[in-house]
């Protein structure tokens, strides 16, 4: 299984609704580091996994909805907590969704998996199957 | 698949029996750096895989019982060799003993990866399924 | 010169004002990762500079008041950018009252160097002597 | 399952052929931070994956057939693009031959993973069963 | 003394002239990540040492020069080595041209420190000051 | 200034005398990750502070007399505590005795500055003058 990882960030505020978030409850923010895994069995004749290039600027245009935002503000999540796990998922739907409309070429991923590092000591992760 | 994982330290001493372990016989000591990554295959209804500041006192918890301790003098430990392997595994025990236990509330993690950092060339890990 | 650096993170949201800071303006947050360098000349008769576990206390209480917060809500900063670079003099002048209050014992550190990581590509620092 | 991974790093210049390259077309190079992690089920009699002295060894030996060269004037490659997933799997197979030719003893490892790192946003990784 | 810090990353081949290189002198490469320190007394009206954005978008323009190629053909270094301390101090210049030009607006920071990472175990830096 | 850094690290095991250590005082152990700054106004004659392949050596050759071993068997260390800063300052000491002796040839480094990562919240540093 071969696999190529792109990285990059963005930045947020957002408030969490639930007493188990304690002072998250509160509006408060976050660097997030994202990460995007992905993974095909074998490379396609330039022996790559895909352009990694173009992955870097997919994942750039993903995040770019969310950078210097308000989640709270997001009419598709009102009512939802936007915490690290969701967003994971977010960014995972959005990055699919896109690969699929042929953001990187006609490709032969197999699956991916998206990372949120919040901070030295939390990160969360979304991992599933394409197409 | 949703995972989130937390990290934490410990500092011990130790020394090693067999001819393997060269220099590290003598006793000696290291800077642990942890993380644990807990997974499951759906968010419970606060879109969590479980309360971080939960997890992260778990993790706490759970190595304050070897922090600033030498391990050699651990009964428990008598004859057994506290390597990275071994010791990634004990802390994995620990962890699951405590979640099992309702450490987490009523959880549906399906399996947990604990990692142990021992300096930026080498480090070991230790991945099973829970319950 | 010898010296001991400890560090912690917050989370707030805030936005700033001016056109200069672009999708700034908009409401948004960050994770801030902090690092003081306290700087002395010689070491105490136990041979540090100051007991690292007060340190990391003083630090972490200091940053307790803006973690989880959104800037913009302290009346303190009213009218003015909360910054990386004025949050980490913030940081500086709440660390340097506090030690002069008496807060790691009486000690004889000489500067401090306070560092604000936002990202993985942009941070801020503020040095300058303590009394 | 049980894992050690160990880490170096190795310095090449190359260019590569295909116009998906852009720039990268042109010689240039890179520092390749490399991790390999080898997994096993259960722990030897010494309660270690494998003597990760040895690994380290066995790994930094593979590499110095890289390190301080041009890619481009291995007659092994010639006409092959070495991308950073190809050369995943080249280091890949270089450590498999070599462990199975006995270079960490009689081991009973059943897979290995190989990350190449060659900056902060992009990193490639081959993982495949041993044997 | 206040100060912000931008970072990005370049990618080069080279090879140095002098027995004291050793391999070195082979035709290699390199990923160098670069980091632009910038300090001055006092923030400017908007409380900042100067617009981080530009700052990182200036630092990409000059590292841009060197991306992805061959420091050999540079007739500009022809018999000069492009050691990692040499390279600091050329991005150092080319920086520091441009602030003087207004790649930064009219401002006023005082010194500047360009640090080249070249692997987690030797990296090299130039400081000095400006105008 | 120029400066050139090498890094290393080195593993032992100690406990520490007076109540302000708090479970210090126990017998345990760390990983000392430790970065070695030299500086110099001008580069030699092939554009180096000094032979980075040296210099590494003579930072490996000095942590091994350190690595693997108890501090609280060293006769030298009797009676001392053995910190952060004191180890710090003790591999200072070394590095100049040895670049005095002619270990990195006849050079012109002016200062040097050790810094010990203990973990990712706590490091200490030595800087002072050569010669």
């Amino acid at each position: 299984m071969y696999s190529i990882t792109i990285s990059h960030h963005f930045m947020i505020a957002h408030g969490l609704v639930g007493t188990v978030f304690g002072p998250a409850q509160q509006l408060h923010g976050a660097t997030f580091v994202v990460e995007g895994e992905l993974r095909r069995y074998a490379l396609d004749a330039d022996r790559i996994v895909c352009d990694i290039g173009r992955a870097l600027d997919l994942l750039k245009t993903v995040l770019a909805e969310f950078d210097y935002r308000s989640l709270d503000e997001f009419a598709e999540f009102l009512g939802r907590n936007t915490t690290r796990e969701f967003l994971a998922c977010e960014v995972h739907k959005r990055l699919v969704r896109r690969i699929e409309e042929g953001a990187l070429g006609s490709q032969a991923s197999t699956s991916l998996r998206v990372v949120l590092r919040e901070n030295q000591v939390a990160w969360s992760a979304y991992d599933a199957p394409l197409g």
